[in-house]
């Protein structure tokens, strides 16, 4: 979002911005979900070779590249487009701080039909749309969760990493509430050999986890417990609890239950 | 939309950012819808009395106005909000330069939809949602483009003016085409009692027209010609055509036809 205009005359410009705003995401997702920028760092420069890798017409490309040119997410000289830093870093398939996945999640159509419903939401002080209880499962949203947002979690599952003092290596018994992805508790016991998982979610999410166990080789020490953390009996002995997905789907009295 | 990363070191931060840029557009638009900046014009300043007047949840209202606050449409200075200068001048109703209704034209369920259907439009090369076709009626649009747009031709409308030659009040016809709000014909008629107007658009858009026509003092000299611009008889004579709502509607042929 633009931050509030440095001028010193007041301009309608930033209003107008932000009511138009969701041009910005729905351009960025379509990109990502045409491999616009993966094509780019893979030698496609001009829209219409663009256009004929993604499988999109030359118009729809050359349209698309300059709205994102405009937005600072790719340069053009002459007719030659090509990815910023930025872009490079983040929006190319091929490389590892790779966030397209992040737009599955973040501007899906359930995301995107709750803000359709701020105002009654706002109106009644919470949810104004169906499914707004997080204490039931709901696998099909955190399912793709778990798929999508891991690429988020690379600076702070280092942080938690050396809180946990995982580098020290003593034994230690971790449960991993709401684990999702798992990656917190995967790079646990990836720098710490003697660290046991317990990861808690809903099956069909801890399925994602699992595989994400097995890709970091640390599968044997990453145990499942599927359900609702507010009913299944969690276990104890536990060294370090971690609560990372949780505490910002409740209010204040649920989440201190 | 947020400018590129200003640091050296690149951030997932507006990637994140521009994917989550929707929220911003709802949240303005709600809050316009409810009438927040208005009301605080009016002088209440905390959650629950915000929330009282406009008739909604006081948490709602408190977590939205922090939102605004973060996002720099408003200041909080312990539980108490107020306006910045720009929300001041253009988001509040009793404003002259109230541009509050641009909300439901710009950020409207029609363009919301056009913009999920932006992968497919690309593919396409078109539009891929049923209704793309300018040249057809589409009165709903067009009416609500005439009613909430009028705002945003403050300036340009200045310009019009004053290239038009008005304010030397010769005797003068304008055919001012998509006349829409009608507001660049009308301010030419205003600063020149010697011009007449002649407003082309869908009939229920110059019924628009001539409510603006009217209570700017010009309605005598506005004439409507409803119909379309490439079917009907135009008339001649004309000293001055406006085109300033119809081409960036077309592809380059139809514009030039």
């Amino acid at each position: 979002m633009a931050t509030p205009s440095q001028s010193q005359r007041p301009s309608p410009e930033r209003v107008f911005g932000v009511l138009n705003a969701f041009h910005s995401s729905a351009a960025l997702k379509t990109a990502i979900e045409l491999g616009i920028f993966t094509t780019i760092a893979e030698g496609a420069d001009r829209a219409n070779d663009i256009a004929q890798r993604v499988n999109a017409a030359e118009r729809g490309v050359r349209i698309l590249c300059d709205y994102l040119t405009i937005h600072g997410f790719l340069t053009k000289t002459e007719d030659r487009y090509a990815l910023t830093q930025e872009s490079a870093i983040f929006l190319n398939r091929h490389s590892p701080a790779y966030m397209g996945t992040l737009a599955d999640f973040l501007a899906s159509e359930g995301h995107k039909r709750d803000f359709d419903a701020l105002t009654a939401s706002v109106r009644k002080g919470g949810t104004a749309v169906a499914q707004g209880d997080n204490t039931k499962p709901n696998d099909e949203l955190w399912v793709s969760f778990a798929r999508t947002m891991a690429p988020l979690t690379t600076v702070s599952a280092g942080f938690i990493v050396d809180l946990a003092g995982a580098r020290e290596g003593k034994a230690c018994k971790v449960l991993d509430i709401a684990a999702g992805h798992g990656m917190f508790g995967i790079n646990i016991a990836k720098q710490n050999p003697n660290a046991q998982i317990t990861a808690v979610d809903w099956a069909p999410v801890l399925a994602v986890a699992k595989e994400n166990a097995a890709a970091a080789g640390v599968a044997n020490r990453v145990a499942s417990l599927p359900g609702s953390v507010f009913e299944g009996d969690l276990g104890e002995g536990y060294d370090i609890v971690l609560l990372t997905n949780i505490f910002h789907h409740f209010d204040m009295a649920t989440a201190k239950s």
